[in-house]
């Protein structure tokens, strides 16, 4: 039999309540009170030193690295062969909750003190480490740490990029005293594992706690600019239109429709901005701009996804006598995670009699770049509220963190035996 | 045979291009000089006295109502019978040109000047008026003089109106000296008729100068305010979104559907407004406001119409699970216009040798206010650049001027001289 650790749910808890406390804010959309702490802002820093006291208190090794990538590690007894690494965030967003990436950095750092508490010994050392700007809200791109620990993004260009203030990352990095020595290109772990919150529905909607993530979607954003005619309502035929709105309104239709026809796979197609620019009643539209946000778990039916678009504005452009521009605003390829690690997972939480379900995660994580570099996998905890984040709404229960950061230990635990 | 008179088509368009220069401005858009002459402002005072120094030269009696709609009288033989009347507006909107509404003004004036020229004596007293804020961007009522003469909108009312700065259309009658002693609601009629300009391509693309109008549509302007939920737009399923701007372009592709389906007779359907709000890329929009401008001349098709759309909203807001609240911004019926003035008006071009063809007005004018007191109808002249208006481009030839007041002129007379 296995040997099974059970992480201490009301430790998890107190440490997830103490650390969103730090760049708390009241929310006024929700009358609730949020997270704000930004990457490298005085909040994120002072939650840096709780989360480095935190490691230190439980007798790891902390280092830093040129990106202030944060890592403590916990020897094994082989300390030549390549650690297992657990890991997330703690930069929040604008309007964020406590559980958003933090669980992922929280439940690593309990993952250490049950193992303390518990005298386990392991082959390897296990570190866990918390990955600087994951959330891109502060300088403008995404995973920024995780890519540059894993080589997508080269150092010097991730130290210059610059806040709306024109702050740069090393500035802020010098600033709160978390410009590391460490090599940002970190030693190669044996493998990865993220506990995160699902942010979104379906591990509720399917009655589980726990979710196998089996990789990260395909993302593709366009914007569409569309000039056509604008023309007195009530005097001009509408065969005699050039309207801009209609054929942007059309788009968003047909988006939707690919979703629902099964013939794009698991498709989601979202259309969050449209613009008229100042609208009249009584005018038709002569410009439209949207953008569209495609996710596909396989790039093929994204590529597909993306022609069968294509092909239908041309044909609206051509039947409305309008102009169509395309940009590309972004395009991220399918990430899948490693098998054998998604399976270490499931038998897991089977083990620990956590029913589980598969799924593909719609939003980037730091997982996917760090995938770049080893076996990889992610574990999702349900959320409720529809699983709403970045939001003060944000909330996933005691019992569901407890079960995800259980199922992160034992898989830890059982890796870090692996010869 | 009847008599036929020829207006000066040289001394019409002398005036057009004189009274052009009052208020014009460079407009950015087209490059082009427009003309900002908005209702009692400065320049439509002087425009206003223009006219009235051209009425007197035309030995015409002027008077001016308590509205400021403005009146010239060439007497007629028996001055006890009702008169013959012509008239337009000569305000514009911020952006206009030189035709919507001035060509019926000037127009009339010309016809005078022609009834001096041949010496000509008329049984009725024959009048040309212009009448107050016809296009209603001043103080936010348009047809406003015209509908106060006929008895739609009480005087108190209309002369309490104010503009954006918060001055009363008696205010500015008073301070521009246009505040007159006649009783606003003028005496009735023996007919009227109003030559316009068309402001849409029908007559262009029938290849005639000379629209006669049979009426002018309804207008049914409503205002749909959506709201959903927002949801994250890569970990959100399809099936559990309740998408406003999905539902809020679903309106706009439907309004388009049933104006091609031919079910609800020569409907147009025009969205101008469309707005998500502060939208993001990755967010399924929470709330959609549009407006929805239809346009019928069949008061039955029109509530078909409308029943129809909101039946589609109804069942398209259950389906998706967002509420829908419908603002009524306005709505007018159908109105027809004389049959036998539109048959004397069709009878005078075919005299006249002119081609013309029957036609809805799709924009309102003050003749709809007018035919509520006495016989009334339109001669439409036909425009150029598809027939825009409300802006710098807006353009009738010298020529089809010069028709559409030929038009004008030999059915007044007629009109004039029927017992």
């Amino acid at each position: 039999m296995t040997r099974i650790l059970r992480i201490n749910r009301d430790r998890l808890w107190a440490s997830l309540t103490e650390l969103k406390q730090i760049g708390a804010y009241d929310d006024e959309a929700t009358g609730l009170r949020g997270v704000r702490r930004l990457a490298l802002t005085d909040a994120d820093a002072e939650a840096r030193r709780r989360c480095v006291g935190w490691m230190l208190e439980a007798g790891l090794e902390v280092r830093i690295d040129r990106i202030g990538n944060v890592y403590g590690t916990r020897p094994g007894r082989d300390r030549s062969l390549p650690c297992v690494l657990m890991g997330s965030h703690i930069d929040t967003v604008a309007t964020g909750g406590a559980f958003d990436g933090t669980l992922g950095v929280l439940g690593g750092i309990e993952v250490m003190r049950t193992l303390n508490d518990a005298g386990a010994e392991t082959l390897r050392d296990i570190e866990v480490g918390f990955f600087t700007e994951e959330e891109g809200v502060r300088f403008g791109t995404d995973m920024l740490g995780s890519a540059v620990t894993a080589g997508r993004i080269p150092l010097d260009h991730a130290l210059k990029l610059t806040d709306q203030d024109g702050k740069t990352v090393l500035d802020e990095l010098v600033r709160i005293a978390f410009d590391g020595d460490a090599h940002e290109r970190r030693p190669i772990p044996h493998a990865y594992i993220e506990c995160h919150i699902e942010q979104g529905p379906i591990l509720a909607g399917a009655g589980v706690d726990i979710g196998i993530v089996e990789g990260v979607q395909s993302i593709s954003w366009q914007r569409l600019i569309i000039r056509g005619e604008a023309a007195h309502a009530g005097t001009t035929p509408i065969a005699s239109r050039h309207d801009a709105g209609l054929v942007a309104a059309s788009v968003v239709v047909m988006a939707r429709q690919m979703c629902d026809s099964g013939e794009f796979g698991q498709l989601r197609a979202t259309v969050g901005n449209f613009d008229l620019g100042v609208g009249q009643t009584n005018v038709v539209p002569h410009q439209a701009t949207l953008t569209i946000d495609l996710r596909s778990p396989a790039d093929d039916l994204m590529t597909a996804a993306e022609q069968h678009l294509a092909a239908y504005v041309d044909e609206l452009a051509a039947r409305h006598g309008v102009d169509v521009t395309w940009e590309r605003m972004a395009k991220t390829a399918v990430v899948l995670f490693d098998p054998s690690i998604q399976d270490l997972l499931a038998a897991t939480a089977e083990d620990l009699g956590l029913p589980s379900v598969r799924v593909m995660s719609g939003a980037g994580h730091d997982a996917q770049e760090i995938a770049a570099i080893c076996p990889a996998a992610m574990v999702f905890v349900a959320g409720e509220n529809g699983g709403v984040s970045h939001t003060p709404r944000e909330y996933s229960s005691p019992e569901a963190c407890g079960n995800g950061v259980d199922v992160l230990a034992n898989a830890i635990l059982r890796l870090a035996d692996q010869a």
